[in-house]
């Protein structure tokens, strides 16, 4: 769910990531090359061509700057549940705006799969994107109360997409190739839908 | 999810937690009346009778002591999904764990309503309970991959299970005496089927 955000510069003619921006980059290519642990605040700032109190002036910690874009994908997740059709369920909302963070991720596949590499090797990267993701279900289903949706049910729509979103992705890390991110956003939806309704009548049988 | 285990003495006469559940019961009454920031591990061993350093013989941090039970939960869960029946799908299987949970809760429905209140009541404490519940998930997930469900089922079932639980569990906080914990756990489970299969079908609309 990394996304960096990068300025034209007509100036130099070329793609020039802001300071924040090029914080994350080069925080997420040390880290990916020598691990989290191993790299400091001072090293990254240096990659970025910055200071070490520059760093601190955009991140409040080496961990954030991992969760840098984040909070441009809940903005985007949001304004989507807002936008969908109005006679859309809630859970199909929810599936709208997953779909749309998917198909931001596919801007930068190659970002999102080392970011993923990196948070899934460290306890306290994986807890940090645990509480991440907690707080956009937490933001999905208030914007699905603002449609309406009582609280609780705004809760399980919500939580559930977050669900499906965090299978869906570790399928297309698994399985790089196999189907764009979106689509396999679909299929796990459509499988859990599958589980769920067997569950109620003739279960897919376990082994 | 705390559970609160005593020991008969018999010579007393009368139940008497062990040095564990002692502490469990004191800080809990302790976070509840003063809150958990204002208690100190001196004071929670005080109230059980017991000296600060024994406090840090059972447990890490002040935190820890409210997940005291934690780890019976998880063993009766993935008990509870290794002999379920086999023409279970994986998500009856988890559906009955919970279940099972849901009946342990009930035991002491206070202590189960207390500690939820003293959690949600502090970002650090309902952060740990999410890293707790990812545990739980996990663990479901493997015991369902032991019966042969593949990895990403596995971990879709485990996941949206946890997802029940946690609406379940906040229905039954915020309407006491409406049902049973094992009833709305059912009541949830069912709702989520019917908002996906309105998903691919006629949605509920949207106000």
């Amino acid at each position: 769910m990394s996304v960096t955000v990068v300025t034209y510069d007509r100036v130099m003619g070329r793609w020039e990531p802001n300071a924040r921006g090029r914080l994350a980059q080069a925080a997420l290519a040390l880290y990916a090359a020598q691990g989290f642990e191993q790299t400091t605040a001072a090293e990254i700032a240096r990659a970025a061509g910055l200071t070490e109190r520059s760093f601190f002036r955009h991140f409040p910690d080496k961990r954030e700057v991992l969760f840098y874009g984040m909070d441009s994908v809940r903005d985007l997740v949001v304004q989507t549940i807002a936008d969908a059709a109005s006679p859309a369920g809630p859970l199909e909302a929810v599936a709208e705006a997953l779909a749309a963070v998917g198909g931001l991720l596919l801007k930068t596949p190659e970002i999102a799969r080392q970011r993923a590499g990196v948070v899934s090797a460290n306890a306290e990267l994986r807890e940090r994107e645990l509480v991440k993701l907690a707080e956009m279900a937490t933001a999905m289903a208030a914007a699905l109360r603002e449609r309406g949706v009582p609280e609780l049910v705004a809760s399980l729509a919500a939580e559930t997409g977050i669900v499906v979103y965090r299978v869906a992705f570790a399928r297309w890390i698994a399985e790089p190739g196999r189907a764009d991110l979106p689509e396999i956003l679909v299929q796990t939806m459509a499988e859990l839908k599958d589980m769920l309704a067997g569950r109620l009548a003739s279960s897919p049988a376990l082994p």
